[in-house]
C-alpha cells in the first residue's frame, strides 16, 4: 500500500500474536470496509485508555468493563484468555442511550458465538457518526465471514478500515533486538478533528510480541499516551469514543520489566510510536495546511509549560495566523499572557519561530525583522518556542492551523 | 446619529459631572477620530477593573496605578480631585516595552499640562495594534484642541472615536427615579474580537451622577462585569487592553447605599446596562451571523455551570455547527462530556434549543424531530439551555458562530 501523501510505502510489520481481518458490512455510505477485528493470542497483556468525556460512547463503557474483567480473571488464574477486539468505523454509536449499549453487547455476543469465547473476552470500539442507532443487523450478516478471516498480515487493511473523515491511513512499526532476539512494535491509528458531522474521533491500536507483565504494561502506556496522543490538539475538542489500547503477546519470549537493560531504549521507542502515530493525525486534521511544534521550555513545572502550549495552540487567533503564513507575534504573546499562569514576568520570556527570536523584554526583539518571520511562517511545519526562563520543567504540544476549510469541513451539513 | 445595523437613532444622555471631547489624531489610517478625553469632576467615585492578561499593556499598568493613588488619596483627604481618562484607538501600546511605558506616561503628562492638574490624575486607555510604537508626536499636535473642546453631550461621538473594526458605535442610557430626583446612567464600549491583526479590544466607559461610595462602587462593577463583560466570549482570547470604568459623579444629589430602599432596583439597571453593552460587542463580533445565549441551569455551583457555558460556547465544532444553522446536537452534547464536570450523570441532562428538548437520557429525545431543531437554527438569535439537573445554580454566557468571515478577516495581513 502507498501513502497518499508521501508517496512512500506504509508499511506495517505483522505481530505475532495479533492477528487482524476487515471486512465491508455497509457501515460507511462508500460501501469501504468499515469493520475489522483484531485477534489478541491467550497470555497476551493489555492496557487501554479510554476518553474522559463524560458523554462517552456505548462501546467505550463495555470495553473498559470487559477489560477490567479479564484482566482481574488473569491476574487470579495467572493465565489471560483470547482477547477479540471489534471496531466499526462510520457509526460512533454515542449519545446512544440505553439502546446503544444493549446494540454494542449484541455485537458483542455475535463474535463470542463466532469464535466460540466468553462475551467479556470482546471489546466493542466505534467510530463515527454520533447518535444514529447501531446497525446491528448489518453486523450479524458479516461477524461470521470477518472471524473466520483472521490473518496475521492485516494491519494495513484494518488501518484503512478504521478511517472516517481521515485522508490518509495511518500506521508504523518499530523494532529492537534484544538479548540477540527480534522485537516488534507495530501500531495504527485514526483521527482528523473531531469532525463532520462528528466523527467520535481517535482510536489506535497497539501491540508488540514482548513480554511485559500487566502492571509495566499499563505503566508504558500511561507514560506513552501522555507524551503522544494527549499532547495534539485540533481544536481542543476531547471526543466521545477515543481510545488507545496496547497489547504484549509474548510471542517473541524476550520478558522486559523496567529492571531489564534495555527497558529505557525500549520504552523510548515505544513512545517514539505512539508520537509517530499521534503527529499522523495533527498531519491529516481537517483542513489543515501546517503542523505545529510547541515547545514550551524552562518553566517551573510541566502543568504551566502545558497550560501555556495548549493555550497558545488553542487560541484561534494564533490558529488563523498561521494559516494565514503571518509571523504576528502579538497573538502569539497575548495568548501566553492569558494562559493563566502565576506571577509570570513577561519581560524574562522570549518566544522563537523556528530560530528566530521574535520577543524579548515584554514586545517585539529589537533584533527582528519582519522579513525573518514571514520567512519561517511561509513553511509547512513550523517550531514555536516559548522559554518561559523561570524554571527547568518543559513541555511539547502539536497541532494544525485554522484555515476556510477546517470551517467548510465542518459548516457542511451532515449528509 | 443612527445605528447603522437597526436604523434606530442610537441615544447616549449625557451624565451630569461628565464630558468628553473627540478629535482625530491620525492615528487610525482612515483619518476618523481616534482621540478622546473623558473628564470626571471632582468628588466623584471611581471604580475600573482590567485585563487579567499577564501581557497587559503599558497603559492598563498606569492607569491602574494612577486610580489607586488617586482613590488613597481620596480616602486620606475625604475629597477626591478631577480625573481625566486618555482614550486612544488604532494603536495598543502593548508589546511594546518600557518604551511604550514612557510613551503613556508622556500622553499623561500632556494632558496635565493643558488642564493643569497632577500627571497622576489621567488614565490612559489605548486599543488598536499590537507591538507598533505610540505616535506620541501625534498626540502632541492635538492634546490641547482636544482638552478645550469638553462638553457634556460627547458620548457618542467617543463611542465612535473608539471604535477600531466594530461595525457600529456602541453606547446605551438607563434612567431611574429615587427620592423623586432623576438618575441617569451612559455607558459606551467597543470591541469585536481581539482582532485583525491583534486589536487590544475591549474598552467600556459608564458614569452615572449617583452620589456613590468608593467601596460600594467597586462592589457594584464587580459584580455587573461578571455578569455582563465577563459572560461574552467570541473566540475565547482576553485581550491585553481591557478595562471597563465606571464612575459615579453625585451630580444628582441622590445619594445611594446597599441600605437604601431603591438600591436592588438601582443595582439591577446598573447590570443591565453592562449586559446591553456586553451583548452588543457579541452582536457585532467579527464575522458574526449568529447571536447565541447559553444558559447552564441547575447545577451544582455556578463554577460548573459556567465551566459547561464557556465549554460549548468556545468549542470550534459546536460554532460551525451553528454558523451552518445545523441541529447538530451530538457537538452540544461532547462539549458539556468534556467540560470537566466532576460526576456528571449524563443520563440527566437535558438540552434545550429555544423551547426544543433535544437531548435527554444521554442522547437524542424520543420526541425530537430533525424539523425542530432545523427551525431554531435558522433564527439569528438562539437559545441553548442545558439543564444539568444536579443543584439550584445557574448561569448565563453569550457567543457567536465560527464563520468563513471569522477566518478570512482573522487570517488578512496586518496592512
Amino acid at each position: 500500500m502507498i501513502d497518499s501523501v508521501t508517496g512512500a510505502p506504509l508499511l506495517v510489520a505483522s505481530v505475532p500474536g495479533i492477528s487482524w481481518s476487515s471486512i465491508a458490512a455497509d457501515i460507511k455510505q462508500s460501501g469501504a470496509p468499515d469493520l475489522s477485528l483484531m485477534a489478541i493470542a491467550a497470555g497476551a497483556s493489555v492496557a487501554a485508555v479510554f476518553t474522559q468525556n463524560a458523554f462517552s460512547a456505548a462501546p467505550v463503557h463495555i470495553a473498559r468493563e470487559h477489560l477490567q474483567a479479564r484482566n482481574l480473571s488473569a491476574a487470579s488464574t495467572a493465565s489471560s484468555a483470547e482477547l477479540y477486539l471489534l471496531i466499526n468505523a462510520g457509526n460512533a454509536n454515542a449519545g446512544t442511550g440505553s439502546v446503544g449499549h444493549q446494540a454494542a453487547l449484541s455485537c458483542c455476543d455475535q463474535v463470542a458465538d463466532a469464535t466460540g469465547c466468553d462475551r467479556r473476552q470482546v471489546l466493542p470500539f466505534s467510530t463515527g457518526v454520533i447518535g444514529e442507532p447501531l446497525p446491528v443487523e448489518k453486523f450479524i450478516k458479516v461477524v461470521p465471514s470477518l472471524c473466520s478471516g483472521l490473518e496475521h498480515d492485516g494491519w494495513v487493511s484494518a488501518a484503512e478500515a478504521i478511517m472516517t473523515t481521515d485522508t490518509v491511513p495511518k500506521g508504523a512499526t518499530r523494532r529492537i533486538v534484544v538479548d540477540g532476539k527480534t522485537v516488534t512494535l507495530s501500531g495504527i491509528c485514526k483521527g482528523a478533528g473531531m469532525i463532520r458531522p462528528n466523527m467520535a474521533t481517535m482510536l489506535a491500536f497497539l501491540a508488540t510480541d514482548a513480554d511485559i507483565a500487566q502492571a509495566d504494561l499499563e505503566a508504558l502506556i500511561s507514560v506513552a499516551v501522555s507524551e503522544s496522543f494527549n499532547r495534539i490538539t485540533v481544536d481542543g475538542d476531547t471526543s466521545t469514543n477515543d481510545a488507545c489500547v496496547l497489547a504484549a503477546t509474548a510471542y517473541s519470549n524476550v520478558s522486559l520489566s523496567p529492571s531489564h537493560a534495555a527497558w529505557p531504549e525500549f520504552s523510548a521507542l515505544v513512545v517514539d510510536l505512539f508520537v509517530e502515530l499521534a503527529t499522523a493525525i495533527i498531519r491529516d486534521a481537517e483542513g489543515a495546511t501546517k503542523f505545529i511544534t510547541i515547545d514550551v521550555v524552562d518553566g517551573l513545572n510541566v502543568e504551566e509549560c502545558l497550560q501555556v502550549g495548549y493555550t497558545v495552540a488553542e487560541s484561534p487567533l494564533v490558529k488563523t495566523a498561521f494559516f494565514a503564513s503571518d509571523a504576528n507575534w502579538g497573538r502569539i504573546l497575548a495568548a501566553v499572557g492569558r494562559a493563566g499562569v502565576v506571577e509570570l514576568e513577561v519581560e524574562k520570556i522570549k518566544i522563537y519561530l523556528d530560530d528566530i527570536l521574535i520577543c524579548a523584554n515584554g514586545g517585539r526583539d529589537s533584533h527582528y525583522r519582519e522579513e525573518q518571520g514571514m520567512k519561517v511562517m511561509a513553511k509547512d511545519e513550523i517550531n514555536v518556542r516559548i522559554d518561559l526562563n523561570r524554571g527547568a520543567a518543559s513541555s511539547r504540544v502539536w497541532t494544525s492551523d485554522l484555515s476556510l476549510d477546517y470551517v467548510h469541513i465542518n459548516a457542511d451539513y451532515r449528509s
